[in-house]
């Protein structure tokens, strides 16, 4: 992962001025100005078996100025790209919807209100720009939402304001760091003094674990996604994974808390093309499963029904070419599809609060996690 | 306000034990054990227009053992009242979800498990034990969901894990201070030093107005609530209130904007149980509004059409009585039904992304709010 991973040295501001230059280069020329970016098409995302998580294939895409179907789509992305080397000059930061209002400030009066009438026009020109210029939207000052905190032994240096702000992970209280947007560009994690890293589901079960000092106890970094990973999340748990820290993953044993698991696995075919950034294949799934109720008795009077939506999900899952590499995982979704009942990590404070952490506790110490 | 959002210095745990004890003394003296709550149907729910909230009227319920209709729900009542019991004496936390399981898990083999088959069942009854001892979720452990992040000229004392934790508002860098569920126990809020609370809708936004240090500049709080305010949330900027802080709101001009707003003002129906401690009513909505168009020329590009629930919505509001008070609203709302258009904070960044500070500054100098 870690080549893949590693910082693009090169600025992300003459990155934007080389593509420019390249096309006003093609004008002088006489030449058509072109632009070239990997195609994002269904058929060119593929799951990279050999390092475990979905990425873009080699399909290349040309988009050309002079061209009917492509000329104003052409010119929306050289539009976009001049925004966010503003943004990036400036050292200001927006999101895609402040640019797209940027967009439609900007274009003036004489020009068609209508060539961005809607966002959903924009954000596939940011990506296009992402890859094409092997940047990522964090590099072009565009933020993503932002979800999820943490809790541990480590301190973030965040460069913010022209100071060093200095944030100590084990002295947030009862709230923990919110994980921002970007975890890449003027923030550095340092003094990472955990064992492994523990992702849970819910913020409910973070809070409940966190007031039991879980995190100091065990000296794990605990975090909570507050359900399915955002982007930001993401990329601080593949940082953290690249430090040599072990990642098990804690969530419902149902549709939904499998998606959020596989998301940071193996990454999603929406951000595939930054696949290797985003995705921890090292990561393993700590529970709930179905094989805990043979284990612990109780919890069979804590099940719920399974709904259409996760028994259909677990019949799609068998035939996920990275799930089929996996025979613990056919085997959970098999028994979750026979007796149609579904369990949440809630559940585990059923005897008593605490119990939630002597079950992670008891599951990492005795390996007890898929793959 | 204050008189009626003051803390009850009765603890917890003694009044759930009177309310144990009572039941007992009913029981020895061969009388019908009872219990007895505030109505919190829609019919008491009423709009204190003095003080500017929702609240809940006089009219009182009783529930008795012996009658067939009421003694399961007076068995549950008291089973929710002896967990809550219990956490708070061994000074744990939980969810309504947690303590769902905690019922499932220990009313035993021997009795009915559909005791509590939903969680739809516990939680009414979570409120009337709120409503019944004038207590609150937050005082019988029960953290309710959390969102909303802070910034700004103040320091937090947070009494966790036996350490007094203190947190410095102005030092969290591109993250903001996340607000927790319990802002009222073992939480303290020092050296609060600012002029006002400005509260932004989106996240989007706030991290906008934080990357340019505006609260710093403008010697401001800098809250959101990442969209609806939680209750957390809502009773934080209450307490601000309380220290004097003028409190101003800032979202989009369209349904969910002033559904944001009126509730963080007047409180909400869910809520009227506990609607002094979570409305405030001195509220004042900054922006956007309907009447920036004639202001802000640009803005006038930069307008979206408003939605079917936007105007529903906006009628609506016309026939609600704490709007009826407010000629200024009833005007926007007029506008908003005749234009047929809406406007997002978003668009503010039009001309350059430092516009929404600037927008903020002005209206809050010329005092151009509503009410």
């Amino acid at each position: 992962m870690s080549k893949n991973s590693k910082e693009n040295k090169i600025k992300p501001e003459e990155k934007i001025e080389e593509l420019g230059s390249n096309i006003v280069r093609d004008i002088k020329n006489g030449s058509n100005p072109k632009f070239t970016t990997t195609a994002r098409t269904r058929s060119n995302i593929i799951f990279d078996q050999k390092n475990g998580y979905l990425r873009l294939g080699s399909a290349k895409e040309e988009r050309n100025f002079i061209n009917v179907a492509q000329s104003k789509r052409f010119m929306q992305t050289i539009a976009i790209a001049a925004k966010c080397h503003r943004f990036v000059k400036e050292g200001l930061h927006t999101t895609i919807r402040g640019l797209f209002y940027q967009l439609k400030f900007s274009l003036g009066d004489d020009v068609d209100e209508n060539v961005f009438s809607e966002q959903a026009e924009s954000n596939p020109l940011i990506e296009d720009i992402e890859v094409a210029l092997s940047l990522k939207r964090e590099n072009l000052n565009l933020n993503a939402n932002r979800k999820g905190v943490l809790a541990g032994n480590m301190r973030i240096i965040d460069t913010f304001g022209n100071e060093k702000i200095e944030i100590d992970c084990s002295k947030q209280g009862r709230s923990g760091w919110a994980i921002p947007s970007d975890v890449d560009n003027d923030i550095e994690f340092v003094d990472v003094k955990a064992k492994y890293v523990l992702v849970v589901e819910k913020d409910a079960l973070w809070q409940r674990l966190n007031e039991d000092l879980f995190w100091k106890k065990e000296n794990a970094i605990l975090i909570t996604p507050q359900g399915q990973a955002a982007r930001g999340c993401r990329r601080l748990i593949r940082k953290l994974a690249d430090k040599g820290l072990p990642i098990y993953i804690f969530t419902d044993s149902d549709a939904w808390g499998w998606y959020i698991y596989w998301t940071i696995k193996t990454g999603s075919i929406n951000l595939a093309y930054i696949g290797a950034d985003v995705a921890t294949p090292e990561a393993r799934f700590l529970g709930v499963t179905m094989s805990d109720l043979d284990k612990y008795e109780f919890l069979n009077k804590l099940t719920m029904k399974a709904t259409d939506v996760d028994l259909k999900r677990a019949q799609e899952m068998l035939n996920y070419e990275w799930i089929k590499m996996h025979e613990d995982w056919e085997l959970e979704l098999k028994r979750m599809i026979k007796s149609k009942i579904k369990l949440e990590q809630d559940a585990l404070q059923g005897p008593r609060l605490t119990f939630v952490g002597d079950y992670v506790r008891e599951k990492i110490k005795n390996k007890e996690y898929l793959s």
